[in-house]
């Protein structure tokens, strides 16, 4: 038997174990070609992707060693004594195999692939297997499998009630924070809004990123659950409620392959809300020439896979296209978006307006939500919870009920005004870009990293006159992002005839 | 800059960088959603996956350890100065991703994608989706693209005369090891066939396994130009002479999700036979309920994808149908098939029929290449040198040209016999099951390893008589197989009523 070592080598989502090639117990190069082991032990056992060791210094021969994940997942200490085999590929893989043949899957595989996937029994071959296989070809009646399969493998919240509102926006547009404005005004009217959010994983932010600027959202569930009996709503992250597990390993494969199909997008957002006990959303599929949704048709079609998934599972959705054609708000980073939100709530001059009517929409449709509401009045009533400063108040509340965030967060000391090369009227901006500088520039991690922008579509600029201004905290950062900008900064400019 | 540091860690196949999460200048994290970065340095650029390091005694802050395959790939010694950055992907990616869409990809985009393969940049990820796309639609044109893509990517042989013959068979069917009798005779008669086989990787015998058991087969490209020059033929490893690298990178992602699809298939095979410079090449298709080929349909289909590419990249084939019923002779394993080669080759009263009357089919097949044959001659050529011991001198020939194997090989000690559990005939033998018996029993890392069949299909049996006996080196290796043989030993015997 191998006696087992946590190596600290952090593998990123997949279970990797160590094996050494001059290991006495096992040869190495027979598991090599199947890439997978089984390791059991204790009662337990786990498959894993096999790396081979040839440096003693890292391993002894007869130890076997884990990445972290894969420690985790065994949950046995240091040297307990492990057997290895090679791995039986996960019982689920024979439904991915059917489905690159092109079968139609049942309820059950779903389940089953779902079940394999939280437990990370998958390796990232086999969870790009069955990305692509159903990328080529997947029915509605299969996304609904998915998604509740997905929602069925983690936890899931209950809340007192039988109205839990909520808010979601696909992704793809810089700035876009409506949440931190829907939320106040949402529990302010005294509709149940328990927000959880994701951080970023690709983008500059997510909300829970942003709401950590103002305060604490490292908070859990019987926390959550308090402060939402208290003051009906929370802005927390919903990493702590391990809602849709599953969703999490899919992805850290998406994300590298660049996939995002709309079939995986619907099991996705609708998995997690299933899983966090909403029962009314609002979704907002942004339109636009660089988000994700690039046309019209495409909204449509999405839109209705959305509705007959929510309508199946009992969710009750209402699904609105905004437009998508550039930034919202000015601020790009949680510091900035945070900044953005904060001069909304609390009525300055100087607030962006975009960001303001955006949110004034979200809130009013989820509004619509409250039976008591006169029908077509939810924007007026969003309106003027805001306006009156019941919006701050609810706001400052539940910032209070979070507490202080782990961290102050200041903007960025290194900072580049990215200028227009030519006089013109900005026709364009390119949002992909525009998050990308703001991301290279260290946003979400440095909290004060992003892009302000000082332009927005239609404004006249001056040559010389600056677009944005990068801030960044890191040299490294720094460099990637002003270079970045340096090749393509993301804004065209019309020229004047 | 980092400074470089190559690490004793194997990742098999996939290139992979080491980067410390307290990295003073680049932070972890930043990498961690796209997985893969691009480290620059000495004027030489690669792509990595990223794997982050929490313990700095395997490597300092402020190195970027590299994996043996990235440090290679990448060529620059320990302590070098280098950079790193978020990666691009591939710039071939984006026809993997149009594929995936459904599109029909044109012979440049099966070129940029076989460069890219062959340079280590595609994570196992990326080529996953790469095979998965392509496994539900690819056209006859797009395999033939990429055939010739793959064989351009790599080195390529060059002999002199215009008819170079060759034999390769689609694998599947333990013991069928007819190229050690065929390239014999076809070389007796004259004919130019300069052998090079693969290892084994999933089977428990390749025909380089199983020749090393007679001579030598590390033989480097200009050595083996001498031997076929002197003696008109060789059995030597491929690997030294770089054919179709891509390919070696798809099979091990292949492998491991199990997918061996026609068109794979046929670039793979005819891709590294066009590297090898073969003119005239027989095909063996085995057809058989276990066989890789389980039904007449899509034996032919198979057949018409091989010649459609074989007819454009001006390869002369022809294909055979073969029974696939049932392992080929008696040994499984590289010693128990040297056995069994030598056995037809001498002339042995016990030697395996079927392995004779199989490898003379091929090989009389290959015979009527020759145009100075008279048509439909060349089985009974065939047989006429194997029992004029012809072949066996030229076969003695080629073992002393090659020179003896770096070790001797003997039987494994470690033995069981797996006994029929009642009386009756045999009715089957699972080919994937006794493959795997002989695999896990540690063939071919243990030369003696495998499988000694000694019943087959047809033969009566009696309760407790052996159908076969397991040899195996190492006792963890004996423990896997004689544990997987009780769990079905891959005989059906059926009763006598």
């Amino acid at each position: 038997m191998l006696r087992l070592k946590q190596l600290g080598i952090d593998t990123c989502h997949e279970t990797v174990a160590f094996l050494a090639r001059r290991c006495p117990l096992y040869r190495a190069q027979e598991f090599v070609a199947l890439a997978r082991i089984e390791i059991s032990g204790g009662g337990r056992r786990i498959i894993a992707t096999l790396n081979i060791v040839d440096d003693e210094s890292i391993m002894a021969a007869d130890e076997l060693g884990l990445s972290q994940l894969a420690y985790r997942q065994l949950g046995l200490p240091n040297g307990t004594l492990v057997e290895i085999a090679q791995a039986a590929p996960p019982p689920s893989l024979e439904h991915v195999r059917a489905k690159i043949d092109g079968a139609v899957l049942s309820p059950e595989a779903y389940q089953a692939i779902a079940r394999d996937l939280a437990a990370h029994r998958y390796s990232k071959m086999e969870i790009a297997a069955f990305l692509i296989a159903g990328a080529r070809f997947t029915t509605a009646p299969e996304v609904l499998s998915l998604t509740r399969a997905m929602a069925s493998v983690g936890s899931r919240l209950t809340w007192n009630g039988d109205r839990i509102v909520d808010k979601h926006c696909i992704g793809g547009i810089p700035g876009n924070r409506t949440s931190m404005i829907v939320v106040p005004i949402v529990a302010a009217h005294g509709l149940k809004m328990p927000k959880t959010s994701s951080r970023a994983i690709t983008s500059p932010a997510g909300t829970a990123d942003t709401m950590e600027v103002l305060a604490r959202v490292d908070v859990g569930s019987e926390e959550m659950h308090e402060i939402v009996a208290a003051h009906n709503g929370c802005l927390v992250w919903g990493g702590h409620a391990n809602l849709s597990p599953a969703d999490d390993v899919l992805i850290a494969v998406e994300r590298p392959l660049s996939i995002d199909t709309p079939e995986q997008m619907v099991a996705s957002i609708l998995s997690k809300k299933l899983a966090a006990g909403s029962t009314h959303l609002v979704l907002d599929l942004p339109v636009g020439p660089t988000a994700k949704l690039r046309a019209r048709e495409s909204f449509v079609r999405l839109r209705k896979l959305f509705e007959y998934v929510a309508d199946e599972v009992g969710l009750n959705i209402n699904v609105v296209g905004t437009d998508g054609s550039q930034p919202i708000g000015r601020g790009i980073g949680p510091f900035l978006e945070a900044r953005d939100v904060m001069q909304v709530l609390e009525r300055r001059d100087d607030a962006p307006r975009d960001l303001e009517e955006r949110a004034i929409l979200l809130a009013g449709h989820v509004l619509e939500f409250d039976p008591a509401l006169r029908g077509g009045h939810g924007i007026a009533r969003a309106r003027e919870l805001l306006e009156s400063g019941a919006a701050l108040a609810k706001m400052r509340q539940l910032m209070a009920a979070q507490g202080q965030p782990p961290e102050s967060a200041a903007l960025g000391n290194l900072k580049q005004d990215v200028v227009a090369p030519r006089d013109g009227v900005v026709g364009a901006i390119d949002c992909l870009r525009i998050a990308r500088v703001a991301r290279l520039a260290g946003a979400p991690i440095d909290k004060g990293a992003g892009v302000d922008l000082f332009k927005k579509i239609g404004d006249p600029v001056a040559q010389g006159e600056p677009l944005y201004r990068i801030f960044a905290a890191f040299e490294a950062d720094f460099r990637f992002s002003t270079r970045f900008a340096a090749e393509g900064n993301g804004f065209s400019i019309q020229g004047i005839s």
